[in-house]
């Protein structure tokens, strides 16, 4: 008997370091990455069912329209979304799941999938997002005011996540999340088979 | 601004290892003891405030009206038992503060502090806390029953338990603790002030 693996999501503004901080969970924790479905064209070397699943618009729609997305987003003229199954077949597996996703992918993985774990990876101040975006040096003023804009407005929206993980230095942003997914494992709710079990000894 | 320390409680059944875990969680981690309340007389070196608050059992029963305790217990005909005053002092300071107690214990801390982070610790399976009952070569056949019954009907109320610690190797129970102490740390609700401090820069 065995209790279902964890669905975590990384989420955050735009700058707080999502990306370099999901890499180095999965490469420590060994965790099941989603593989998006995109409408996107393939770049050279990307495969398809390892970096993307490769679809159509009009599959892409069809996907949409018989629910098969815990999340989906247009980026430039292009979906990208989570499939829900292989998602759920890796969860009924026992095996854990992670996701890097911006805040309202997260709200829509959390709707569908209530005992998702949210964390919501943030600098430690809004200075600090400030001059992480100025140090890309992609961003126009304008922009930057945008990604300000938006990055508070999502912390406005802390209440829809379980947890919040400061990014002052990477090493440590990562032990926190790895801590976060260690308690998650130990949770009564996750562990009700091997209790039952236990208990019909 | 500052969010309030965590209450943190180990539980389990008599024989999972609850002293020894409590110990090391506290020696690693720094964080509060608290001191209880008896009716028992003090034992040569016992000092008052460190050990025991030593009181009468007339001041120990006015406690008890006043609703002074988090839990309170009898024991061969003394009472033990956890002030509120000291233990909310502490969290109100930020401190973090650990108990070791019973599930009787356990449950009446959750009822009068429902915020309290309560975790059960159990050996990996019955068969394991027997042979730990049967080592400590102290418990007669009839005890070793009672204890053993007890400790089903114990994991039996798991559902009022917010995590459960398998205690296989003591030093992995502890840093299982730990792991939960630092995740809960990172809690959206505990870390409102700091948010809302943000969300006012």
């Amino acid at each position: 008997m065995m209790d279902k693996g964890l669905l975590v999501v990384i989420s955050g503004p735009s700058g707080a370091g999502k990306g370099t901080v999901y890499q180095r969970v999965i490469e420590r924790t060994g965790m099941k990455r989603s593989v998006s479905v995109t409408t996107r064209k393939p770049r050279p070397g990307e495969v398809e069912g390892i970096n993307y699943f490769f679809r159509s618009e009009e599959e892409y729609q069809q996907m949409i329209a018989a629910g098969e997305f815990l999340e989906t987003a247009e980026v430039y003229k292009n979906y990208y979304g989570t499939p829900k199954a292989p998602v759920y077949e890796n969860l009924d597996k026992g095996n854990d799941v992670l996701f890097e996703v911006d805040v309202h992918g997260a709200r829509s993985i959390k709707k569908q999938y209530p005992e998702a774990v949210t964390i919501f990876l943030m600098t430690p101040d809004f200075k600090t997002l400030e001059a992480r975006l100025r140090g890309r040096g992609t961003e126009s003023e304008d922009s930057l005011k945008t990604r300000l804009g938006a990055a508070k407005r999502e912390l406005g929206k802390y209440e829809m996540f379980d947890y919040i993980v400061f990014n002052d230095t990477v090493d440590r942003a990562v032990d926190e999340v790895i801590d976060i997914i260690r308690a998650e494992k130990r949770r009564i709710k996750n562990n009700i088979s091997v209790i039952k079990g236990l208990l019909s000894e």
